[in-house]
């Protein structure tokens, strides 16, 4: 995979490469929910095993039905993903745009999926000297002739965000230019007051819109793959006339459903995160060689440009101390002196602090 | 899901609409070895249930090492697969044919991920009065304008058997033609002399052939998900550029590097299957109003058109029993009164085939 393709969260890679598999180590450079597998997702796969010897549903009929509920949303509405990121390659295969506008810095599966899809690729900046932060009025002067626009909301890298009016005036606008939009949710169940973010409720009334969710994240089942598209059924019918029938496997239906009954985990964890994102931002910023953008979810992104260090150097200093950050360099729109920092547990986010303060304060 | 792509196996629709869930049913429709899970595989899952709070490796380094080994192979010929059918819509996905040549009867998905891409579809139909055995040279006059052509070997649901010699007239033919071959090996690892029929040595020498091969059917595991493709290393760096990073999950990689190191289980698998093969298939020929195709792997295709049934009947008064057969009258170049079993474990064959013998004797 070309590099600037590389993701956070290759601990493949890393243990094959650097230090023996049974060593411990420390992953900042994956957002994962740091409360771990829940005993639910984890129960409901041992007694679920031997599911597998049949086929997959093809419908996710249970699956779907509690999602629909639980978001309020269509079971018509909705496509069940191999992850949330299957489904990008799926609707651009489906949709083949020419021009595709993408925020950047953000994920870079929207451009690579669009580039699968043979899309011409025109970034829209997001200005460091705004803190990221997007001006709508200008964005939407921006759509011309793009027939995708792709938005995380929360951004990742940034943790920006938008509100549902934000994102209605952005769709609503793009309509007019014949322009599909794809809202990328993938990390919105870490907020605490998400229904005023999500777009999910919009699809009712914009045909040009894709809401994309992931339920690795928030639920820690990152290699498990699942996530889903809620999107006006006849597009959500095309979807599934152009994907693999059997796309998620059984375990991750089954997960799926114990991890949307969990409310006592959601709850802990969004408890937890509203918590540990200020403790983090607060520690970061008593750190005067590190500029940090104020968190909405459970990753930081920060600049050491003011320090003797760029990314790829600090990550390297923190590689050999088992610790994995994520160098941020590679995304289009910032510079090498980028990193960001998923949030872990409390325990842990001390020791990376306390190593950061003293990495950048001693210095190379 | 459209009728014509309904496929067998399909127990969650089959339960929901029919009986209660717990109920015990037979499923003959699923063409899964007999065997079932074995406790290698199902040790490696509940071994690894916590590698799934990490993505799966990008790489699968440790798998494709095991199956480039097993199946004599390199390492950068392979591309792993959410299954071996994600493989045939990213494929198609890619190389985008025109003008598609599939065998018919076969397995549907051809057809669907070909159109998926907006591919044209022509059939070439297998002959029922050549018991649907290949006229290779045929066949090979028949690719005129045809940019892709698949072939199952052994055939789904014929069971009809190439060697690699044949396979490699026709994937040179196809090459003057510039047509791509996709060979689907998905059963292969049934036969007792697989050598004789597998094509994956061929990739080395051509450069329009990819072979599929699927890892669910003879381990099992449908419901995981784990296929792989064997091309040339250009294309096979092409499908990882235009392909979800994360498709096959972290579970399906361990139960994959589990299955291959599991040599009793394949040779048990494999010794059982050539013993149970010969006793269904003589069985069912002591039926009179019943045709048998020769079978070669793991299920037979049958036809009732003597009986006084066509195959929806039969299927439906088998569901009665909660048995599920596969009612194979919407295969392109099938009737209305095919059938497929599959060979489940003895008493359970024995039981299906005491039923037919009552149901087509006693008749309607």
């Amino acid at each position: 995979m070309e590099k600037v393709f590389d993701h956070g969260g290759n601990v493949h890679k890393f243990l094959r490469e650097t230090i023996a598999k049974d060593t411990n180590y420390f992953d900042f450079s994956a957002n994962i929910n740091p409360l771990g597998l829940s005993q639910s997702i984890s129960s409901s796969i041992k007694d679920n095993i031997n599911r597998i010897i049949h086929y997959p549903d093809v419908d996710g009929y249970d699956l779907k039905n509690i999602i629909s509920q639980y978001y309020h949303t269509s079971y018509n509405y909705l496509t069940l993903g191999n992850g949330a990121v299957e489904l990008l390659y799926i609707l651009c295969n489906l949709l083949q745009p020419k021009n595709a506008l993408i925020l950047a810095p953000s994920f870079s599966e929207y451009e690579r999926a669009a580039r699968a899809a043979k899309a011409k690729i025109e970034y829209y900046y997001l200005k460091e000297h705004e803190n990221f932060t997007l001006d709508i009025e200008n964005l939407i002067l921006s759509i011309k002739q793009h027939d995708i626009l792709f938005i995380g909301n929360p951004n990742n890298p940034t943790g920006t965000l938008l509100t549902s009016n934000d994102i209605e005036k952005i769709v609503s606008q793009a309509k007019e230019n014949n322009c599909f939009v794809v809202v990328d949710e993938s990390f919105i169940d870490f907020l605490p007051d998400s229904e005023k973010y999500t777009s999910r409720h919009l699809v009712k009334y914009f045909d040009n819109l894709l809401v994309l969710h992931s339920l690795t994240k928030f639920y820690a089942i990152p290699g498990l793959r699942l996530g889903f598209a809620i999107t006006n059924s006849k597009l959500t019918k095309s979807l599934h006339k152009v994907k693999d029938p059997w796309n998620v496997n059984a375990l991750a239906q089954t997960a799926g459903i114990a991890a949307l009954k969990d409310l006592k985990y959601q709850e802990n964890s969004r408890a937890f995160m509203v918590q540990e994102i200020d403790f983090f931002y607060e520690s970061l910023k008593t750190i005067t060689k590190i500029k940090v953008y104020k968190p909405t979810v459970n990753f930081i992104l920060a600049n050491i440009e003011s320090s003797t260090l760029n990314s790829a150097e600090l990550k390297s200093i923190f590689l050999n101390e088992n610790i994995l950050i994520r160098d941020c360099s590679n995304y289009p729109g910032l510079s090498e002196y980028y990193v960001r920092f998923a949030i872990k547990n409390h325990d842990e986010n001390v020791f990376l602090i306390k190593g950061l303060k003293k990495i950048l304060t001693d210095g190379k």
